[in-house]
């Protein structure tokens, strides 16, 4: 027979999953020799085993209960349905993980008609013991029948309203008498069943609520909020009940061992006299501040200020610890690592090595990476968030927040900022002509698209917050107006976008802006110190790559040449190149293009200076850089001097049903190499100039979307060939490579052949997504949310990297491509570089590098220290 | 160092590689002690050394030459540049694949200005001894210095005109001497270079020259169309020279031991009286048929059917002999298999396999598979396709011959054929709206698109013949004309298209229709008692299946029910389901299209009765069903009774930026579940009809698209819940199972989990080489053509299984597979299921059956039963 239940002197604070954090944490208190009240836990494996096989409590596990409960009743000299010492236990659920306040507690289990004059005598309190009973009755029907807690709580307002009540604590025995009462035929009038008087019908009834409630709704919510599984299950632990409500000598209290805002080192916690647990928590009392209770209780203050500085030296991280004083006896009931903000984590991180408690990789270990996002970016105060009218909630695409005025086009962007104000763009969805528009905006929402649209992407890349899929915004933008369910917003209207919560919001809201205090970068130093994995950051622009060095980015993973092309007069050149009949046509935008990319790369160059820097040759379908819609080829052709006619069958011809599978990256290398010569050219001239001046670049040339080891030998050889023509005119000596994407599942296959040319591979991880799935990133937003909802897939696969399939690719790639070369550098660059789960999986395949966006550069830097640390 | 050149007494008939065909039939001949002059053979990989690292002939090299020469020189009993005995040689090409007049001969080399005295004197020939001399000119000079042949046939043209010559026979020695002087001087005046007159210097530079012409334009074209590999190399035949050309005894000839075109037994040939082999070939003079050798020359016309029968006994093949009579002696310079046609090739493998001669299995390993296709596809004769007027070629993408008036839309082809016209629908591309246009039409012709494209696949699919990427036409579907270089064709003009060599024929070309013979059924019925692999088809219409099943498919690989909603009212319901705004609105068009398809699939049942069939559940994007383009949009608008307005907006919220990657196959079904449930429905209904009259159908039920398990358990479940609730209604027993598409790579690498739900798998090897290579099909055609032309890619991957790539991932899915369920059946049912090659591949995993469009069925068959015989 399984064992089932554990008394807490069986358990230590390793056995979370089986006996939940609550439990395995009382245990470790009892280990410690800590006044913790009696107790046993039934495991979460129970749990499971009631909820998805047997849906009763088989025999077996009741007599493992029965036997434990024997056992509490001998040690504490209490028994269930006893006329002198009736004992009575609390009920409280408690997973694996923290999910608080999401399952059900039953207090002061054991009364029963009889029992609660017994208590009323021991005590010589009846008001105390009915007060019991009266909770005991409230909660154990919501819990176990599920009578609407509102019922009861009618009742006990109409008592104190009729006797001019303030609070609680003023209801006398009688009152409470007679409220039990009524309590009672609640139960007959909503369930048609009486409150059941037996201790252990009480208690088994319990304990089959508290497994079920791992299934109610709430707790289905907040699981797949915080990526919780769903076959965990939760454990029940039976403590003897200890009552801070059995007069002003009692109380009860939580109280966290450094504060939860700030880190700062000092107890920070209040407490109730007179209370019973959940009086804190509901917030009807006002509770005093912790330290008012070193007067009021010297002895059971001194002893909990030791208690509480034991627990953060055993657990070595601040905790959160809630207490019961009965009589002035303290009793911990429970402990944990305490929720803290951002900022709190890293100071009480700091503090704690600092102090010597632990080590430097401890520190690293206890902060989460994705809480840097907290940290950069500016936010809404939460005050003035919860006053704001809501206009949409979407999803959270690139953190910040920011405010400005609607317009819903480039050019009014671009018109309002020339006029010195600041602007949003909203949008049904964005497309690569919006990006100059985007790129002056404060902010990008968009009402489709997911979290890898273009909007999302290129947002993430700016570092401007977005929010996208705000399904319930009609967009108009003909009508230059947005209907939400509150009514209609104007082009110009003020509203404020909180990026980190997806949250659109009506008017300009005040915002906090954030600095790097002296402790993260100290944190980020020791990150660096022990990492294996660099951190690269995907940038273009001297903006984003200022940002991302300052961020602690060691080098450039990939540099988007394409994003040169699609403002203002490259993207005209670039068009008109495209659209060029013959190669003589093709000469002259060829040369103001290369004019053009000389500057952007010296540009990048004064900046990059001597870090390593990927630079990814022009890479999406031609059609991107053509004009859309009857106007915009009218206007080009007029531009362009071609009549519309020929323009619009050009635009036509270059149009594809699959542009992603369609005519790009290397293929128009192929077909049509004067574009990388050029951009080639560009990048060895703009290197030669530095490395004049001293300055030693040495630019990795990627060629992407290489399906077969022929592309890259044709286009390598050319390369090389246009580069070290320019090397030797200008007699010097400059060190570039030249190397590949690995991003279409074939070349996973064929990597050992592909390293025979490459000097270097970078997983783009999008494409390598979209084709191991099948799903294309433009519309995937159709199907992907219904998909998480219904956990047809764990996670989103461009958020967080697919191990099974996409992972399993990149696997191979590796293995083969060092095979041929050992010592072969690889990268990623897709989304996923930035992503610290899918950090540690590619901290064991043994990569060089992660590349991710500028603001997810500090992230990735404490990620891959994780990853080296697990490793 | 390496042995270079061989004895023919050295080599056999196995040493092809090394010594090309021509050099190991000859040594082959040799060893069975055949009349062949004496010679030696240089080899290929001596070509290749030369071609890829010398590029001059090695001292190495030269002194095996001589060698072999002397060799040559002391059994013949004469010499070079000898005055009594001069030794002439021939220097022929001849690689591992026959490549016939692609690559260079020399004849009569050894001659000069001395030794062609030496041979009239010998001859007591003078005109012979100047002819050769003459000949060797002309031939050296081309073939070594290039000079173009125009040059020396003017002359002698010129000397024949002066004459009053009918024929080159006609010409003196004085003539020919004259012919010499004046050769000799084109050689000075044309390259400043005179006849070099040194034997040894004729044969080096000779040698030279075949081997360069390994790499000669037609040779280079040559080797593409026929799939040869450009690393080959030819070998270099020198060989003592026999003289057709010494008077009235001698001649030469060409002969196969059966006849190319019929395959009936008899000798097949033709000769030339005093001749050499060009003449023959030249077609300057005519020749005789074979048979009148009989009474000419009765010794050597039995000798030669002597050796024929022996040859033929001996290569178990029908051959292809030259051989020249010098003096009534015969001599063979070459054997090798002949040519043929498809008929022929037919009769010949079944009458040796009937004579005894080869096993079934050789006889089946005598055939190409691809041949079929010329038996079964109606054909223009060669007569008429020579004098027509050709408007286009373009890609081959469905065989077979057509004629019919032009039309450019579904619309107008209806009308055309209920007038009793037979119409070829000629459009830019087709799309799914065009399908019911294409079943009523003779013959498919795009001017975009590749052998992949929709308009491709269709064809084949039903059988039509059909020709896409016509890119010189210019379609102008609006004015219904089409531009090409020689004219315009408008509406109602005729056409004719030859779809297996992708040409398009002005004008209505008369056709042969083809019948399988009974030579033809026997050997197929061979094929399958050897066959692993059974052979499906995939088809949904009454008149494929016929089709298929006439053709002997042993069963349905894939039934693609969307092909059902194309047309007519099912469109209208299908758009009208599509289009619901609620699941209240689905409930009537579900009802509908329920109907329809209880009627689709009882037809396809009682045509496919016991036969295993697939049965794929809607597949593609649902916008494939949506109107495009303004004025239909107003027509369903008006039909389904919607605003125009609502119906734009709908529309366009359904489009997708790239659909492959979209929102559908199985994504459908989990997101709208209510297609699928009807689709089963249907199914199970019609099933349950049939198995009611006694007939055990077995449906085979596929979900499409499947990436991720849960799809997959979650619709099994859902469809067995349907299906289950029917079967109790009816209280019948139905075996119908449950499987999956595996056309996702993410598909492959979780197989294993997919093999827990999937009673079966089947390869979408179309949807699989997408991905893996990133190539849409629908786009591929605008770079796949330069790919193929620049050798990026061996083959088109949608034609021929991309074993590097595609392939590893189906043996990983086939490995995973099967690890969980050993006896998993697994087909494939993409475009390569009816390629020979890809087949092969099938064989070697252990696949169960193989699926293809009706008209490749025979060819699959035979493919498959090679494949079982290669294993």
């Amino acid at each position: 027979m399984k064992k089932n239940v554990y008394q807490f002197s069986e358990g230590n604070a390793e056995m979370k999953p089986l006996l939940g954090g609550k439990g395995a944490n009382l245990a470790e208190m009892v280990k410690l020799g800590l006044p913790v009240p009696e107790g046993f836990t039934i495991t979460t494996e129970a749990c499971m085993t009631y909820l998805t096989q047997d849906h009763y409590l088989t025999e077996d596990l009741k007599s493992q209960i029965l036997t434990a409960l024997k056992h509490m009743e001998s040690s504490s000299g209490k028994k269930f349905d006893d006329t002198e010492k009736p004992l009575l236990v609390s009920v409280r659920s408690g997973s694996m993980y923290s999910m608080p306040g999401m399952m059900d507690t039953i207090l002061n289990l054991g009364l029963n008609d009889k029992t609660v004059e017994s208590l009323a005598e021991q005590t010589q309190n009846e008001r105390f013991a009915y007060d019991c009973y009266r909770r005991l009755l409230q909660m154990f029907g919501e819990v176990v029948f599920g009578i609407e807690s509102q019922r009861f709580e009618q009742y006990l307002t109409h008592v104190k309203e009729k006797n001019n009540y303030a609070s609680d604590n003023e209801l006398t025995a009688e009152d409470l008498k007679e409220i039990v009462k009524v309590f009672k035929e609640i139960y007959l009038e909503s369930v048609k069943k009486e409150f059941p008087q037996g201790p252990i019908d009480q208690l088994f009834m319990a304990v089959e609520a508290v497994f079920r409630s791992w299934n109610n709704h709430r707790a289905q919510v907040y699981r797949r909020l915080h990526g919780i599984a769903d076959d965990l299950g939760t454990a029940v632990n039976i403590q003897t009940m200890v009552f801070g409500n059995s007069g002003q000598k009692s109380g009860t209290g939580v109280a966290f061992t450094r504060s939860p805002a700030t880190g700062d080192k000092h107890i920070f916690g209040e407490y109730l006299i007179n209370a019973q647990g959940e009086d804190v928590v509901a917030g009807i009392r006002t509770p005093e501040p912790i330290d008012t209770l070193a007067e009021k209780m010297p002895k059971a203050y001194e002893e909990f200020i030791k208690i509480a500085d034991l627990l953060e030296n055993h657990y070595q991280d601040m905790q959160d610890i809630e207490f019961t004083i009965e009589e002035e006896r303290l009793f911990v009931l429970q402990t944990r690592s305490g929720k803290r903000t951002a900022a709190a984590a890293f100071k009480i991180a700091y503090d704690l090595k600092e102090e010597g408690v632990i080590s430097k990789e401890q520190a690293l270990m206890h902060l989460k990476p994705e809480m840097i996002d907290q940290l950069l970016h500016p936010v809404f105060s939460k005050e003035v968030a919860k006053t704001a009218q809501e206009v949409a909630r979407g999803l959270p695409a690139s953190p910040g927040a920011a405010t400005g005025r609607v317009v819903f086009d480039a050019g009014q962007a671009k018109k309002y900022v020339e006029d010195g104000e600041e602007v949003i763009l909203v949008r049904r969805e964005t497309s690569p002509e919006d990006v100059e528009g985007m790129s002056v905006s404060n902010a990008i929402v968009t009402s489709c698209g997911g979290m890898t649209s273009h909007a999302a992407v290129v947002a993430r890349g700016m570092g401007i917050c977005c929010v996208v899929a705000c399904a319930n915004l009609t967009i108009n933008e003909a009508a230059r107006s947005i209907i939400f369910d509150g009514g209609v917003i104007e082009e110009g209207d003020f509203i404020s976008v909180d990026g980190s919560n997806g949250i659109v919001f009506l008017g300009k809201l005040e915002m906090e802006k954030t600095e790097e205090s002296s402790v993260f970068k100290t944190i980020m130093s020791w990150a660096d110190e022990v990492a294996d994995l660099n951190v690269r950051v995907n940038a273009e622009t001297p903006k984003d790559l200022t940002t991302a060095f300052a961020f602690g980015a060691q080098g450039v993973g990939l540099t988007r040449t394409e994003h040169m092309f699609f403002e203002g007069k490259r993207l005209t050149e670039m068009r008109r190149l495209i659209l060029a009949g013959d190669s003589a046509q093709r000469k002259a935008p060829l040369k103001k293009l290369l004019e053009i990319q000389i500057e952007d790369f010296t540009n990048i160059f004064n900046i990059t200076q001597e870090k390593a820097i990927v630079i990814r040759l022009l890479d999406p379908p031609l059609h991107e850089f053509l004009p859309h819609g009857a106007e915009e080829i009218r206007q080009l052709a007029k531009e362009l001097e071609l009549t519309e006619d020929y323009l619009e069958k050009r635009v036509h011809s270059l149009m594809e049903t699959n542009p992603m599978l369609g005519h790009r990256g290397c293929r128009l290398g192929v077909t049509f190499p004067e574009i990388y010569e050029m951009q080639v050219e560009a990048i060895i001239r703009s290197a030669c100039g530095l490395v004049k001046k001293g300055i030693n670049v040495a630019p990795e040339i990627m060629i992407p979307l290489v399906g077969v080891k022929k592309e890259l030998t044709i286009l390598k050889e050319l390369l090389i060939q246009v580069a070290d023509k320019i090397i030797a005119e200008e007699n010097i000596t400059l060190d570039y490579t030249i190397g590949t994407m690995i991003e279409i599942p074939r070349a996973c296959f064929i990597a050992d052949q592909l390293a025979e040319e490459a000097e270097f591979f970078s997983f783009g991880t999008n494409d390598l997504t979209q084709l191991t799935y099948g799903y294309s990133r433009d519309d995937a937003g159709k199907f992907i949310t219904t998909y998480q909802q219904k956990k047809l897939l764990p996670a989103d696969p461009f958020q967080k990297l697919d191990v099974e399939g996409v992972g399993e690719l990149m696997r191979i790639a590796v293995e083969r491509g060092r095979q041929v070369k050992p010592d072969l550098k690889i990268g990623v660059c897709g989304e996923v570089g930035g992503d610290p789960s899918s950090i540690a999986f590619f901290q064991q395949l043994g990569l060089n590098y992660v590349s991710c966006s500028p603001y997810r550069v500090p992230i990735a830097r404490l990620a891959v220290a994780q990853a080296a640390i697990m490793k």
